[in-house]
């Protein structure tokens, strides 16, 4: 063993061995995943980012060489591509030459080898960056990136544009409470808790629009489904009739984010063994009014509870064999200012939820698209139109009918993988609590 | 003319209209682009978001519900496709049936219709919502959208990972300066000045990583270059063997941009005269001290002028038929702590600067992988490891060699079209002074 120049050969993945001859000579590298030492031979396991590769060690020197040697220490092998049928990928590499790419490595806070991590969630957390090196936990965030793919990937080839707004904005508008502060050159800036203003907006440059990116709620609330920053999926477009069209777009992103997962991470469904998600042609709907009674709640309630969303999951999952539900026409008192009345019965709204088996996962609908009817609709709940300046004179300015849905990706995941808790499906989760690592 | 129920009929693009037959009833819908009034004629350039379609009002009843129908009006058109070789595209409609989708809009308070935006830079931004309608305004944005599709497809196809990294930071580290501060539930937060921390850290977990995204500097300097929050087209990857791994990865990322510049925003190319850049197979490579050499600069200098950085720029089109340029080994002095130093002297560094078309548009380079080196590096410069130690402990813990690059997608864009002020290409700009709309 040295720990000089590395191989002057190329590095071949482990997913890749197959590729190679029985007896030739192979390079690889990645981190010392487990370390075997028993009476004549030491088995090393080596990690990289497509898989393990077991290396047999019985040479005298380069055990002494490994003395010392911990998990997680980074390392590249040289030695003879072996058939073992009982190895992980059926390869093993023996004979080898081992270098080390950096110091021995300190013992990790959590046992990354095992099959499953076995720490409490704030371990996990306080140590994302090591944790996440654990394949099944590392498995989840492939999940989220195949699915910010098929979003963006469906959309575009619906002839929508890609968009970057602005996070920092002037003024704490659309809901008042959870925005965060910041000193912006001395004086107050907030942070945006959606692109909703922008998109809208660039609807009237590009007519589709969409945005993946940050977006922050100063939640005051320490839940299971609640983080201080997290990552929207954005989507607006105009020229529709109503939320119809809509809950049509969203059906199928949806199937552009399943298929996007099946294609390119497929590797990490089998691992965590993820129940894909059933999705009819069309997403079924029912109207907020039908739901209230179909779960049995009395017909002035504002709002579903958690336990009314369940059953209709069920009851989707039962009537359309589906695990989403869109709930139209949410009463108008408890959606934003901005939303579109149902033509025929403006107590209720053109927007609706979509339920992910049985929990909320995306908002949408159809928004205003008037001038006027901001006006009017602003000074029904009492508000003054000056804050939203910037934003209402675009409307006088000719804005086509439009809408549009905003999916949670973390949500999204959590549901996937069956994830009690958003923060298991999030890098480097941020709450009331948690600003940290 | 009515204001009642849209059409039936499916609409129609404008650039799709050559696939229908001359004598079909069509139906589009957009824009009052221009509006132009002869003695027996009104002619309606409609503008949606594939192009102009050119419709002919003669009937008079039609004429009079269009009176105080301005420019930006959302209207629908049903009406006969008729061939016309003069009119935009080579098709207008005739016997038109004109639906306004909603009010008439205010007059704009720039002339969309003109060749070219006729407006002070000020004037632009604050009406930026309405400006970037404008054909030519709106090609910059399609050419920025193009460009982070080229980013991601590239690396997608390398194997990389894409992640989303918090922007909510617990320091002030990496520069100090130019932080934005958050009040986070009452105790300081920052904004995260790029994701390098994070994008190190994620490495150790997926080797390879990128994350499009927004990045924000406190900017006291009010210049054309500058932005208070910018897109940062980030990249990371492990085992290389130096920088010169990351430079021939930054290469293939600006073939890639390039590429699907020229495929998905070809028009928006026509239209706005770009010129690609020219980029040779391999990006070419001066030292930093031969550098200044070439530009006759004194060779203590610790960094390079514009002017210098102009000269490079023209000296490796000259000599090597390439609009890009990758100087390596900057003074160690001149960069952050975690970089890599030239193993051979360390008074220089393993990164680089890429000149395009001699301007700065790529900071990137090799970073320390040892822990060791990394607290060597903080004492050398009189600074406590504290602050980093979450970051630090992902180095204790096992990393490869690595390195990555950050691509600022303003500069690039700007460079592009020529634009002498980032703002032009930025949707909604933020700075030193601005904060709206």
């Amino acid at each position: 063993m040295s720990s000089v120049a590395p191989a002057a050969r190329p590095r071949i993945l482990a997913s890749r061995l197959d590729r190679c001859r029985p007896g030739e000579p192979v390079v690889v590298a990645g981190w010392l995943h487990r370390r075997r030492t028993l009476a004549s031979v030491t088995f090393l396991v080596v990690r990289d980012r497509s898989g393990l590769i077991q290396v047999v060690v019985k040479d005298h020197e380069t055990l002494a060489g490994l003395a010392g040697v911990g998990e997680e220490t980074v390392l590249e092998v040289t030695g003879t591509l072996t058939q073992n049928p009982s190895a992980p990928g059926g390869f093993e590499i023996t004979d080898p030459t081992v270098v080390l790419l950096t110091e021995p490595a300190r013992t990790p806070p959590v046992e990354l080898w095992r099959p499953r991590l076995q720490a409490s969630l704030p371990v996990q957390l306080d140590h994302a960056a090591v944790t996440w090196r654990h394949p099944a936990q590392r498995a989840r965030w492939e999940l989220a990136a195949a699915t910010l793919h098929g979003f963006r990937t469906t959309l575009d080839e619906l002839g929508f544009t890609e968009i970057q707004t602005p996070k920092l904005v002037p003024t704490a508008t659309e809901s008042g409470a959870g925005v965060f502060e910041v000193d912006y050159f001395g004086r107050p800036a907030y942070l945006a808790q959606s692109p909703q203003f922008y998109k809208q907006q660039l609807v009237g440059v590009f007519e589709r629009v969409y945005e993946t990116g940050p977006v922050f709620r100063a939640e005051p609330h320490d839940t299971v489904r609640h983080l201080a920053e997290y990552v929207s999926m954005d989507a607006e477009l105009g020229f529709i009739r109503d939320h119809h069209d809509v809950i049509d777009l969203l059906g199928q992103v949806l199937h552009g984010m399943v298929a996007s997962v099946r294609e390119r991470a497929g590797a990490a469904v089998t691992r965590l063994d993820v129940e894909l998600p059933r999705l009819p042609d069309a997403i079924p709907v029912i109207h907020f009014s039908d739901a209230l009674r179909l779960v049995g709640a009395p017909d002035d309630e504002p709002d579903l509870a958690p336990a009314h969303e369940r059953a209709l999951g069920e009851w989707a999952l039962e009537k359309h064999g589906s695990d989403v539900l869109a709930v139209e026409g949410y009463p108008m008192t408890k959606r934003p200012f901005y939303t579109h009345p149902q033509p025929d019965d403006p107590r209720w709204s053109n927007s609706f939820d979509l339920l992910f088996r049985g929990l909320e996962l995306v908002t949408g609908g159809q928004r205003l698209h008037r001038y006027s009817d901001y006006l009017g609709a602003l000074e029904a709940r009492g508000e003054s139109p000056e804050p939203y300046a910037d934003y209402l004179s675009t409307f006088a300015h000719g804005m086509p009918p439009h809408g549009g849905f905003a999916i949670g990706l973390e949500r999204w995941t959590a549901r996937l993988v069956q994830a009690e808790n958003v923060r298991e499906v999030t890098l480097f989760p941020r709450d009331l609590h948690r600003l940290t690592p």
